[in-house]
């Protein structure tokens, strides 16, 4: 039986939303997006049906998903934790204020979890961005025409065992990896800067290492619900794995959203770089 | 039965290399410096007896240290990761080079290490700069007036165990955890880049908690060999951290030198910032 109700997106911010909009548009659903202001891209979403809601409006959100007949809520895209002081309340959040509170005392895995269990309760079914549009994944094997070293396998499965020792913690999700050594770990400051610090270190001389060695490794973590916030790489990840100096960008299969994967892929060749997916039974 | 001879001490940069030469002298120990060109301390340097020795001169260094009739090496200091085109080599290194470059292939733990055994090659016995002075240090308890809260506690733990966790791959000696989230990690970076990483996240509204919640977390690898490149504070991590935003610093008690210890303490006052060793013994 065909689903009939449209998918609610709460949309973030960056492109990934619309990937998945696309994704579920293809398999015939219909969409409903809910972009959050300040984080949404307002120009892409003028595209699609959509009505914006400010940050801490849950009432809001959930009175828009009942209105367009939607069951089905997908959270996606980049957000910022919010300042306390930024946040407008309506009446239902402030009801549900007591689980939001206790939702935030934690990482960022413990916070999406514990708000996708409010609006469980409020009937909704919460689905990941990768159900909806299991395209957006990164698969096994090379994406682009430039292969791996032997070395470049070694340090991706290095960065696989540091992020999946990091995992019970919520920590990061992405690590740099340059012959054995691990130049970087990914925490509050996200995959950009991370790349942007071994681009600094790199031109101060704190890293001696020859350009076009290393890579930048990312998976989601063991523990995470991937039905939220699932690691992902784009076409500015490139760039900047460029501007770091490395080698390129390994995955872990089926693990990592891909953004506009053909974009990826010709940035990726341009640049020199592989991208690969690490099958996940990969031995070490 | 007092050993006469003297212990030579290769100066890496900082403060630490004099706080080492001061503790032996306390102890009616002679010191012989033998100080990295680039990396030590110039005029403090000229307070002790020494000789100069360039980076990759390893003949140079056991002349030095066999002329001054030293049996007993300490490394102490910080070191940066010298490019390959700055070392001049002498002939005894020429002759080693397969070894230091094995050891080069690894973490800076991986690295210390080899370069220790091939000091015991040559007949010398390397110490640890806690074996020379053990009050370098940080006890157990609060060094100074202000006292960790119940939650700094909590994150302090978290931070201990992420450490160890990560501990196994020889990466970082440091983290930043606040209200249960662990904020950064540290790497190839060293603390006081981090902690200006955290002070930039919150200037530019990426973390959002307030100013004066906080941990600095640090404490030496489970694999390492404390003999050598243990974890250190100074004045300097105290005003970085004040800077960052954070609540105190956090060490595990006899795995951290504390460099300029009463300095540490009267900065940490004035900033009302507390430093605290955790007993190791402590449940979490």
């Amino acid at each position: 039986m065909a689903e009939t109700s449209p998918i609610a997106i709460i949309c973030g911010g960056g492109p990934f939303p619309f990937s998945v909009a696309d994704a579920a548009l293809r398999t015939g659903r219909k969409v409903h997006l809910m972009p959050i202001e300040g984080w949404a891209d307002r120009d892409r979403v003028a595209a699609y049906p959509h009505d914006w809601v400010p940050v801490g409006q849950y009432g809001r959100m959930v009175r828009v998903a009942r209105n367009a007949g939607a069951r089905d809520i997908v959270f996606i895209g980049t957000l910022v934790r919010p300042s306390l002081k930024d946040i407008r309340l309506d009446w239902k959040t402030i009801k549900i204020l007591p689980r939001i509170y206790r939702a935030f005392r934690g990482g960022d895995d413990h916070l999406l979890r514990n708000i996708g269990k409010i609006f469980e309760d409020d009937g909704f079914r919460m689905l990941g961005a990768h159900e909806v549009a299991p395209e957006i994944l990164a698969p096994a094997g090379d994406a682009g025409r430039v292969r791996p070293s032997a070395q470049d396998i070694v340090d991706a499965k290095l960065g696989l065992a540091v992020l999946d020792a990091m995992g019970p913690f919520d920590v990061g999700q992405a690590v740099v990896v340059t012959d054995n050594v691990v130049l970087a770990v990914e925490a509050a400051e996200g995959t950009d800067r991370m790349l942007q610090r071994i681009a600094a270190l790199r031109r101060d001389g704190r890293i001696k290492v020859s350009a076009g060695r290393g890579v930048l490794v990312k998976a989601a973590k063991p523990t995470q619900d991937r039905r939220f916030d699932l690691p992902s790489i784009g076409p500015t990840t490139i760039a900047n794995v460029k501007e770091a100096g490395l080698a390129g960008i390994a995955v872990r299969a089926g693990e990592v959203i891909v953004a506009e994967f053909t974009a990826v892929t010709e940035a990726a060749d341009t640049a020199n770089l592989f991208v690969t997916g690490l099958a996940p039974s990969s031995p070490p």
